[in-house]
């Protein structure tokens, strides 16, 4: 069976989650297959390709699933991204646009080297308001943005557009 | 360098974080460190010994930050314990009492197997409220809790004597 059917199998959808009209892809029960999981990671090393990368950036929390278990295989930092408030020291933020409302992002101001060549990471792509926003973190602590890997993209959503001005290198394992 | 100094001089001091008078331990230096990371995998399998785990019950955020590698290497599920209404399926909940107030985290109703050997996993042990209620929710879904397994254990704080109802084993890899 190809990776890609493997992963659809176990993904689960949650009709109305978190608010109603919303199908949420649930991918909680692919971490109960440690070789399914394995065989991610080697997803995104084959399709990251030859990209040199220092460092991946992950968005909390869903992204700290597979963050750093790419990091270790690549042997690159993991750096986390939390919601505001989360990061103990001192940190640089990003706020953005929700559908209602809006959000703030944070990494630690110390957390990559000036000119590092990063790859930002989080489970799912939608309409990549999050993304986009971990990637303006990332230059503003004069990181580059050399690519985005998501589990799972929302195509129809198209949040690649939304990120094209970071990077088109965009590696998803799933797309609906 | 023994691994113990090795944690100790990349955990850094933050003074009065979340709040006046505390003084949290910032583990984000160790995951800029990939080796060391590794070290500490290694640290954490060694010290479980020849423990039967059928599953690792991670405790959100920080207890993703290792919790995913403990897993992968151990080849067994990942599970993850989350805040109150993040986790999208059905969910079995635990409330606690925090010094001002109280927490509910929730697991996935389906997410251990009935009477499987279950180890908690977070990056920190104070007071052991969180992983007290990790284990509560463990043995609502009659899972087993056969350790619990922290970077950290401020020893000072005595959260082992509240983990002692569920499991006297506690592995930690450094102590203050």
């Amino acid at each position: 069976m190809s990776l890609n059917t493997r992963i659809q199998n176990a993904i689960r959808d949650i009709p109305n989650f978190p608010k109603e009209g919303i199908i949420f892809k649930d991918i909680t029960p692919i971490l109960s297959d440690p070789e399914l999981c394995d065989a991610i990671v080697d997803g995104f090393i084959e399709r990251m390709g030859d990209l040199k990368v220092d460092a991946i950036a992950c968005v909390e929390a869903r992204g700290f699933f597979f963050g750093p278990l790419i990091a270790q295989r690549l042997k690159i930092p993991f750096v986390p991204i939390r919601k505001a408030g989360k990061l103990p020291y001192e940190t640089i933020s990003h706020q953005y646009d929700l559908e209602y409302g809006s959000a703030t992002i944070e990494m630690h101001n110390d957390s990559i080297k000036e000119g590092a060549s990063i790859i930002i990471h989080d489970d799912l792509l939608a309409t990549g308001g999050t993304a986009a926003a971990a990637a303006a973190l990332i230059e503003k602590l004069n990181g580059k943005v050399v690519g985005f890997s998501f589990l799972v993209d929302l195509t129809f959503l198209k949040g690649g557009e939304k990120l094209k001005d970071y990077s088109d290198n965009i590696v998803s394992l799933i797309e609906y």
